[in-house]
């Protein structure tokens, strides 16, 4: 079947966003990152009621507070909060019309819905990190530094919310090196297995 | 650039191979699989002059024999004979012009060329072990036996020629689910990547 939802997870550095988001405005679709997702938990207050139905003191009403105090307390840590706050977020989002998410585990939470292409964005480490450079005006050092250590908090966070390995092909309709097949292409193909 | 060259890892019961010869045929390119491969190795002598070049004792003259003889010798084993002959078949087929080329660890030998796209094609599990069902005339629990050992197999001696890990995605061009994507939009996908 033709897919309406793409959710797009992908490696710092290979394009994933960008595609992404030229992916949602060549079909016309919703489009949600991770800025406008945790926006979105903040305008709406779905983060301090989430909090307040679970009946835990939540110091400012506003879930990110919690930033500080690390994950090792008793009861649901920050990151439990955040994700099922984002998770609301991303399920509403499905229920309004065809979208384009990136990360935040969408795949994940999506998994169980036949009208979601899931994708895996990918690249090769030279190409990933000069891009890197030129986005955040770093050197080839520093780039290749914020590059291993994004990726290895990404994989621990998909690993703590899914108790999956991040980057296995198996979890995904389709995974995409950007750096082999240009980010053209790459719109391309994601685009020609949506639609009506 | 366009790709020449296509080299199709799969998990078992999951049409890549199908998909391959489908996309081989439909491009006008040469096929060849493991018992073209094999066959070939017998046919050509390479594998025994292979043998004989590294001055081992072969029993018969025919690599294959060697096969009884486990891999905990002294020397190449003969899975490492057996790769060798292979990769020089693989390397004098791409050599020879455009072509599909299933497993083997193709993707692994020919890495470093910038006209082969390496795909990996999985699937669900219960659509692959309804493929193994119908192929191989087995039931239920004797399809996803097969397919257990078959892909653990797989994954063992691609880590051991390799030292990669089976299935991750940052070693292919295109990853695709057959199962959710369908096997003709495989056959399209792949094709579109390649040509002139």
């Amino acid at each position: 079947m033709k897919k309406q939802i793409v959710t797009i997870a992908r490696e710092f550095g290979s394009g994933g966003r960008a595609i992404g988001e030229a992916v949602a405005k060549k079909l016309g679709y919703a489009f949600y990152d991770k800025d406008i997702i945790l926006k979105t938990a903040e305008e709406t207050g779905l983060s301090s009621d989430y909090v307040e139905e679970r009946g835990e003191a939540a110091p400012s009403g506003n879930i990110f507070s919690y930033l500080v105090m690390g994950r090792y307390h008793n009861g649901p840590t920050l990151e439990d909060e955040l994700a099922a706050v984002q998770k609301k977020i991303i399920l509403k989002a499905v229920e309004e019309g065809p979208c384009v998410i990136i990360g935040r585990a969408s795949d994940y939470i999506l998994k169980d819905r036949p009208d979601v292409l899931s994708v895996y964005i990918h690249g090769n480490e030279e190409d990933k990190a000069k891009r890197i450079m030129e986005l955040y005006q770093k050197d080839e050092k520093e780039a290749k530094k914020m590059m291993y250590e994004m990726d290895k908090k990404r994989a621990i966070n998909y690993k703590y919310l899914t108790d999956r390995e991040w980057g296995e092909a198996r979890y995904y309709s389709l995974c995409l090196n950007s750096s082999d097949l240009g980010y053209e292409k790459c719109v391309d193909l994601i685009c020609s297995l949506c639609g009506e």
